[in-house]
């Protein structure tokens, strides 16, 4: 084990669009562990885009940027840990972290017959977020009709193929003709549109949602949004787990359509994977299963070195990437 | 019975704002009923906000205006009612309506100790309505507050008294200080806001709902659902059974702070008592139970004459009800 390392640190805080100036990569020694602390060798980073909001409020400037991680336990003071566990948690953007007295770490079992990286995504919280929202929120029949947006991305990928799972039409919405073909070709999507391409969202949503829309699972927001609330039918859901277009926004536009949750009788539900953090233990074998009997595929986007972090968030927040972005460290 | 008799018919569709020459008053023959039909003399007619809505699309120029009522059956070939049965249903801004083969109507129960009046608002479809927002989606726990605007009005009046009765702390919104003194007076809520004379609304609700807003009793929309969506406490919940800013409006101005929905994992319902209509028979009788040992109060604004019912009217969309407006048959 070297004695310094590579850190990603939060150093400015953004107004509108993140650049790389919000970041600083560093040079720094290795923490010393406390003597109930547990030290973490770091294997895979997460880079998410609700880091963006942590980075309006949450993220003090001048420390390391906190990120989910899967890593191997290296040294332990806490009973529940000895050197060489496979952990996840929240890590931090660079080698080493230190959790203190051990808290907030989960188990990571190698015998499920997934990459461990999965821990970060379909295996992790995308996946049951995903889950919660299809499953508990959303509550496709067979037959209704689920649009899903940010369709090739972490949570929206594995939210479609679980609607198909349940019986229902999966649609998506994606921003490249490579991301609308992954969605069909790949994850096996009933159809896809590229929002950045359609002349008319309306159109293209009365095209490749004929029946109307049941569920939309919401990761966007912004004219999309105001889209699918014209398109929806009576008594729709609405499962909101991400606003991404409106991340970055200074000003809000306000959401016109509101008056269509009156007139389709709609349910809206924000939700976050916090309030549901106990439901881990029984659903992560169960969706192992699904995974190693292949009726759930899954694409990682797989960077290498901690260093790339920055230019890997900015460039997810700008839509550049195909499926779950994850860093392998060096 | 006279051969003649007066009606409200429904002229011409307005743009904006409704006036006078939407309607025409007429005298008109009584109409004979076929064999099957039901005659209804009508006693009691409905002036509701959601007339405003049919009036754009469902209501077609040339008839009459379609409201509910309470009438006393005059002639029947429907085996189910004989003259002299109490009924309501959907009848008519008219003295007399034929119902063809007496379809949609109800029985009306004198023996339950309230004005048969009471059938179009507390004992009716209003008062079920707050029934149904307050215990079946709003949920309100003891303590927690709740937020009715239009609290003056024939559901928010109603709303409020039901969060209190469920132990919570119930606070209105209204537009005049005669309205804001009859929610806190007469009615008994805990506080109550006048939206037209509050200089800023996130200050008023900051002052009114000091611990928060957990659930929102939705009638208005516009700004007031915008300070509201600021000030709600996580995991809040919002039923949603009118957006009365709206309906006069020719343009959607939007709804800002929708990430709220998001952020503060809210659930956002709209709901129609259409879809509750199996309820009545086991919630009146609970209900008049409620309203006779003075658990809840209620007030009625009774015009008289079926004439008055397009200024009646276009009064209660411009704000000048307190209570539930109706109009007794001359």
């Amino acid at each position: 084990m070297s004695d310094t390392q590579t850190r990603v640190l939060f150093v400015k805080r953004p107004v509108g669009w993140v650049d790389e100036t919000s970041f600083a990569v560093v040079r720094e020694p290795v923490p010393e562990p406390g003597p109930a602390d547990v030290l973490v060798r770091n294997l895979y980073l997460s880079v998410d885009p609700y880091l963006r909001g942590r980075m309006a409020g949450a993220f003090r400037e001048g420390d390391v940027m906190v990120a989910r991680g899967v890593g191997e336990v290296v040294a332990s003071g806490h009973e529940r840990w000895k050197p060489g566990d496979l952990v996840w948690g929240f890590l931090g953007w660079e080698q080493y972290t230190v959790i203190r007295r051990g808290e907030g770490l989960y188990p990571v079992d190698a015998s499920l017959g997934v990459p461990i990286s999965y821990y970060l995504d379909v295996l992790g919280m995308p996946g049951l977020t995903a889950w919660v929202g299809v499953h508990v929120l959303g509550r496709p029949e067979p037959g209704e009709t689920v649009f899903v947006s940010s369709a090739a991305g972490a949570v929206g990928s594995i939210a479609g193929q679980l609607a198909r799972l349940a019986g229902a039409r999966a649609v998506g919405s994606a921003g490249s003709e490579a991301k609308v073909r992954h969605v069909v070709d790949v994850l096996g999507f009933d159809d896809c549109l590229d929002y950045k391409a359609e002349p008319s969202l309306p159109a293209a949503l009365r095209r490749t949602c004929p029946a109307g829309i049941d569920v939309y699972f919401e990761n966007v927001g912004g004219p999309l949004l105001e889209a699918v609330l014209g398109h929806m039918n009576p008594l729709g859901r609405l499962p909101v787990c991400g606003l991404i277009s409106g991340y970055n926004a200074t000003e809000d536009p306000g959401v016109k359509g509101f008056a269509h949750i009156l007139g389709k009788r709609l349910t809206v539900t924000g939700f976050s994977i916090y309030d549901h953090m106990w439901r881990f233990e029984a659903w992560q074998p169960r969706m192992a299963e699904l995974l190693t009997s292949g009726r759930i595929v899954y694409h990682e986007d797989v960077w290498e070195g901690v260093e790339q972090a920055p230019a890997a968030f900015i460039g997810m927040l700008r839509g550049d990437s195909l499926g779950k972005r994850v860093l392998r460290v060096g």
